[in-house]
């Protein structure tokens, strides 16, 4: 085992673990290395190529918060006419259920102006009182209808529920298992659409020396004596303060003793108050299908398009005869626990809109994410999102799919102007052991000041944590974790300088 | 003079003093008179009846933030199907301009999703850091667009300015002397359209003996000796407490010697608070032009129209090329002071959609108010809107408007199908003398706490204040009025019985 001195360990080559380097160097630190499981750089962000060349984020794909976004003010300063960084893709959401068709804009519907409202009755909820229990988001959908159920429509009350289903593709997850609490944000400004996330993780990448840089090396763990040792499989090194960026879901790990890839070793076990907050912490599944055409023959009219999932023509009757919410609440427990297209509302990007690559970027959540992530192959991916896409297809003034993946053979009769499916690409991250998922998500219950107070404390004065789960402006978001970084690396510019022999603060 | 000795002098029977008395009667008051300048109760709320027998508020006619709205909440109760008191008309927004015609979700535009993020700089603006100094809401506009606007196209800049301004309709001001700070409020639920407010204002007045109300009675001076003596013409009433609630506008006129209509004098004057207040406090105009016709025969498509402002075709230029937003505010002086339909952003309430009435109701602001308010009859006030209505009504679907007022001989060749004027209502308030305007509102450097604070506190133990400037929750509003009677007469109710003889408390 060869044993390495060195000033700083990061270990994670994700944006904040690369930020953080890249600042850590531009102050003069000259000694450092970036540890990283994977054979890549970027993490949680992943530029990936698609049919001809097409590139795409399975990652982050924003910029989120604009208005007050500094790594996006960054790009912006780089962005170019000829040769654009990103794109505001924020515009009007087609609503389309599966009987109904579209729902955006109904005049007599106003679906929209509701939804409006309930979200400001979370807020109330909230805000107005202290010590409000939290609850499921789903408790808080129902109880809003049935509370206002006099000044709804049934139409309103039928598909309001599936509408405010769409938080489930912020946040990654499904509505009864999302903490009311923190479902709603309010944006900072638009959203800006990344051109892609490779050309800011290089840009970060690049700005230090590449020898920092060591691919494919798991850490598997972080002791303190009086330094730091950070452990490898062929090494150890020796240092004043590591900064672990590891994703919140990995970490967790580190909790428990079973030996998983991934999981890092502490030694002394991760603090009281790192547990403690454990306890209150999730993380979500976000996942992502690119769907790729041979070409749009789609409306080009918006970027964003949902599907809702079925809704029931009788609750409306339902919701107006029962005798409380819970009583709402558990009528509409679903017993059953199989998988279906139309079961989970699902977002749209459509890039031929926004970008003119003929392709539809779809986001999906947990427990849906892990369902498809374990899917044998493309061909069973395209037969379970068939009927939603069909639909959505038809419905944007186009025809049904035609099946143009290899190895398949074009369906007879399907009309020479059908969108012709050339390739799907499915994200792999809840199964991926070195992310196990998305990003950090509430649960009921859960308390996000916690986790993020309990990261920015550390471990100790030389254990230091970044990452989208250590922050609170930008938390789950690319720029909250790049953020994380600049803040652990002036952690350590302006921090103690080591200790003297034998102590250990 | 009469004397009278009375528990409780109310002055002014708007919706404040009618609820005082109500609230007092309730709890077993039985010594209360109302005294009431004008020949009916209401105030600035007042429905009237236009053409064979339609209805309509001059005032107030909307009940605000009805997730919060405890005067909604009980209107809600006596509310029936085939007898509604309201209806919920908040939808989307028809954007019409002069040249273009409809601005509204064009997809390319997308001006609604741009005002979002604008609205959004001016919170983080304020919110963001403490004792930022207000500035006028345009100088918001102009500086948000000079700072992004990279970020904004041509046709973006050149509209938002006007789209932005359809606060004016809020607050009843111009957004040269709008205060940016207090601009932009969220409201708390939807709006809810009365029908109309002379049932809520009847069935309040009906809660307490008719004897207590003194209609036409105004109020001349309110002394304090240990007793309060308020006197009108010909009574001295000695009470316990006064609660005063004529309007903001006519209360600062107690803090000038000039004798007018409406002015209370009192003895000693306003407290050095309250004096204080009116230096950080102002009165918009908010008016409104009903136009009643025949028939619909235009698009029932949404409730509400803005007809935006006129925009210069050069401004994307300048804005590009200033040096710094202050000279953008600077090139958009108007050296023009005359008056114009398209120099000012006006709401179209289309009737014709939320209750079936075929009239439009139209909001406008100050200046304009002071202006229409100003004109010799329903002819002047048409044919200073005539532009307008015909592009909207061309817009909306039909023909320009033929005139059928009494007295106008129908244009020739006005097409049998173009929507015929029968008549023309609209208010007066900022020439009455017991409204002098429409309510409070901010310019630039006020602070309605100050006001709010102030009036909540009393000029002392006895003469107290209740209507829609004395309170947070709800002001400017028919609800934040009521609220504040209940208020003052729980403040009675709990409050000090009367100082014996010979002390001033």
């Amino acid at each position: 085992m060869a044993i390495q001195d060195i000033r700083v360990v990061i270990v994670g080559a994700g944006i904040a673990g690369l930020k953080a380097a890249s600042k850590l160097f531009e102050q003069g630190v000259q000694n450092c290395v970036i540890l990283e499981a994977r054979a890549r750089v970027g993490g949680r962000l992943h530029t990936v190529e698609g049919y001809k060349g097409r590139k795409y984020d399975l990652g982050a794909s924003w910029h989120h918060d604009t208005l007050i976004n500094r790594l996006f003010a960054e790009e912006a300063e780089l962005s170019r006419e000829n040769d654009p960084r990103f794109v505001f893709d924020d515009d009007k959401v087609v609503l389309i259920d599966e009987h109904r068709g579209r729902l955006d804009y109904d005049g007599d519907l106003k679906l929209e102006i509701i939804l409006d409202e309930f979200i400001k009755s979370i807020e109330l909820e909230f805000n107005q009182k202290l010590g409000v229990p939290d609850s499921p988001y789903k408790s808080l959908v129902l109880k809003y209808i049935f509370e206002k159920r006099r000044f709804l429509t049934d139409d309103q009350i039928r598909y309001l529920p599936q509408l405010a289903r769409y938080v489930e593709l912020w946040h990654g997850i499904d509505w009864e298992i999302l903490s009311g609490k923190d479902s709603c944000y309010t944006n900072q400004g638009r959203n800006a659409f990344a051109l892609n996330y490779e050309s800011v993780v290089n840009r970060i990448a690049n700005t230090f020396p590449q020898e920092w840089l060591k691919l494919s090396t798991p850490v598997t763990s972080i002791n303190r004596s009086r330094d730091v040792i950070v452990t490898t499989e062929d090494r150890e090194y020796h240092c004043d303060y590591v900064i672990v960026t590891v994703p919140q879901s990995v970490l967790a790990l580190s909790l428990k003793k079973d030996k998983k890839p991934g999981r890092i070793e502490f030694n002394p076990p991760l603090n009281a108050n790192i547990q403690e907050a454990f306890k209150y912490a999730h993380y979500g599944s976000l996942g992502k299908v690119v769907f790729e055409f041979a070409e749009c023959c789609w409306s080009k009219e918006t970027t964003r398009i949902i599907t809702l999932a079925h809704s029931d023509a009788d609750f409306a009757l339902k919701a107006r005869q029962a005798g409380n919410w819970e009583q709402l609440v558990e009528d509409t427990v679903s017993i059953d626990n199989s998988f279906t297209a139309w079961k989970f509302p699902l977002l749209f990007v459509n890039l031929a809109k926004s970008t003119g690559v003929p392709s539809l970027v779809m986001l999906m959540q947990e427990p849906l994410t892990q369902h498809i992530e374990s899917l044998p192959d493309r061909k069973a991916v395209f037969e379970f999102f068939r009927p939603v896409l069909d639909k959505l297809m038809v419905t944007m003034g186009s025809k049904p799919v035609a099946n143009g993946l290899s190895g398949s053979s074009v369906a007879k009769g399907s009309a020479k102007d059908a969108p012709m499916l050339k390739n799907i690409i499915a994200t792999n991250w809840s199964r991926e052991p070195y992310s196990l998922g998305s990003y950090s998500a509430c649960h009921p219950g859960d308390d996000p000041l916690t986790m993020v107070t309990a990261m920015m404390a550390g471990q100790d004065s030389r254990i230091r944590f970044a990452g989208e789960h250590t922050i609170l402006d930008g938390a789950g978001c690319a720029y909250g974790a790049w953020e994380s970084g600049i803040r652990e690396a002036e952690y350590v510019l302006e921090g103690p300088s080591p200790a003297p022999p034998g102590m250990i603060v």
